[in-house]
């Protein structure tokens, strides 16, 4: 295969942990990764320290992000038990509004029913509205979503029985689209050969039949997300294991490998990496944005070889096929193959370039 | 008040314990307390010893029911983690299908998605589909039951939060039914005045705001229930007492306390209490079925003085106002007011009675 031109893709599930926890990867690192791995734009979860649930905390994160960023990202708000009005109030700001409704990495989690409606009857039917749903959690907040017309984007979907009810709901018109991530699709909770604290994630890492079941269902997937959540070795091997991986730099060549291997098409991952995300998150257009590929480029993920900080992936040793040559992010080089060429501060605020 | 004269009553959720725990209850003692608190067909739960989840247990509860009960039936399948389509072939011959998703008493507790949609997707859909539960689980149900075309009736609604999405949920047009218990809408958990094992009931009593919001939605409430849930004194006077209330000889009088008190009117009372419950449950019209009440006549609630084998109730000492003083079954008197006149043996099964 020749080289490819590909549009900018879109990753809309990052956390680059800045502001709280810049020891683990800042705007700076996190969108040097972002473009290393031929993303142009990157939306970022709001589980910061502190949580972005209210202005001054946007407003923070704002100023990181614009003083740092080397790609284009976007900033979601959290749903907390008492911030529906505001969140609602701050959307046009926001990259859409995370609801936290299972077990998760941070202090963003809403267990009850109130919070969860109060939510999807406030925040604008026309602005994003996301989730970390497993299980039952999917149905309660499709039906909550949709007796106030709401649609739902589902995050990191990784099991058998959610993704066929996503398909049925699909298939009667339930206003759903979901993402998935290279872990649930290239690796198993019993053979990804992660020692107890690496192997950490949430959703878990799932049986052989979820994969099956994920790959087999990838008509009704809409995104392919990377949920890049890095966190240092040290504390991956620690006491308390947090949950996560890094994922902005493998994603793009674990599904060309796919597409090499006949699994998916260049059409599938450019649909599910820039078209979609684009329409769902409401993204502008870019067309002097792109990357270069070369599709037959052979190589072995390193993680010392990486733009992330945090030093480590669960694919370390993996042996790929296709690599990001060039980036063009808004006309200009930022990234040769080798080296990030955008300086920290080149990346916009999709919300703010769009008015 | 003059005497009045009602059709017989349906309690559409009753826990007789027969088969399995003949110490707290059985169809013989349940069916007086049936009979003597004015209702003459009582829906039986499935969580019995053996739970009621094959042709096997069902047949031995035929057979107990058949032999003791004195009042009119029905008896509810359980669902099981494997047994969607050994439900669905049993259907004929239950009042419905009760799914228990939220912690309950007994072994009957599904906890995953997939059991959830095998049943709604198995059982016919039109028959009786009901379940236990909470908070988020509503949703979860609904959803589920919705993108297969299923009715679904919830039992012993309890708080502000599940009322206020019901409602909005039939404003929407979601086939959705439900009923309320007389102890949610007559005791709080600050101020039942129960001691620590005798309070334990399964939805838990709650706080007055949640009274008063069920209170509130009382037209989107289809059924009064009893949730007659015997245990014995010392067993919920023990180390680990068992979640339930008695409740079918106190229930009428309750409601036709606040029917006295201009809560609720008469005509509330037989909706709820008759003519609701035969048209979601699909009952036998019985016209020579009947009973008397003297709306006027004040007692006070005694659990020495009940049927019930139990030997307690919750509502100890209440002055309530009303009570029945004669049950007609099928043209044959059945309580004369203190005496019950059925004998073991006179009820019948309404699935076998109208076909």
């Amino acid at each position: 295969m020749s080289l490819l031109r590909l549009p900018g893709l879109v990753d809309p599930h990052v956390h680059l942990r800045d502001p709280g926890a810049r020891h683990k990867e800042d705007w700076d690192s996190g969108t040097a990764a972002a473009l290393a791995g031929g993303f142009t734009t990157v939306l970022d979860m709001p589980n910061n320290t502190p949580p972005i649930v209210d202005e001054a905390a946007l407003a923070q994160k704002e100023a990181a992000a614009r003083a740092r960023a080397r790609c284009d990202y976007g900033l979601y708000l959290g749903a907390g038990p008492n911030n529906a009005g505001e969140a609602a109030r701050l959307a046009p700001r926001a990259a859409g509004l995370k609801l936290y409704l299972d077990a998760t990495f941070g202090p963003l989690c809403l267990s009850d029913l109130d919070s969860l409606r109060a939510h999807c009857a406030t925040w604008p039917a026309d602005r994003p509205l996301l989730a970390h749903a497993e299980g039952r959690t999917i149905p309660a907040l499709l039906f909550v979503a949709e007796v106030y017309d709401r649609a739902v984007h589902l995050c990191h979907i990784s099991r058998r029985d959610e993704i066929e009810l996503i398909a049925t709901a699909k298939a009667r018109g339930v206003k759903v689209t979901c993402e998935v991530c290279p872990h649930h699709l290239f690796l198993t909770l019993d053979s990804s050969g992660l020692g107890p604290g690496f192997v950490e994630v949430r959703p878990r890492l799932a049986a052989q039949s979820d994969v099956d079941a994920l790959w087999a269902h990838l008509d009704i997937i809409d995104c392919f997300a990377t949920d890049h959540a890095p966190h240092t070795r040290a504390e991956k091997d620690g006491a308390s294991p947090p949950p996560g991986y890094p994922g902005l730099e493998t994603a793009l060549p674990l599904w060309l490998a796919a597409v090499s291997s006949g699994r998916l098409t260049l059409d599938d991952v450019v649909a599910r990496m820039h078209a979609n995300p684009r329409r769902i998150f409401g993204l502008p257009n870019q067309p002097d944005t792109w990357i270069d590929v070369d599709p037959d480029l052979v190589w072995t993920i390193r993680a010392d070889e990486a733009q992330t900080r945090c030093g480590w992936t669960p694919f370390e040793g993996w042996t790929v096929r296709g690599k990001v040559t060039a980036v063009t992010l808004r006309g200009a080089a930022a990234y040769d193959g080798e080296r990030v060429l955008a300086a920290p501060g080149a990346g916009q605020n999709v919300r703010e370039s769009i008015g």
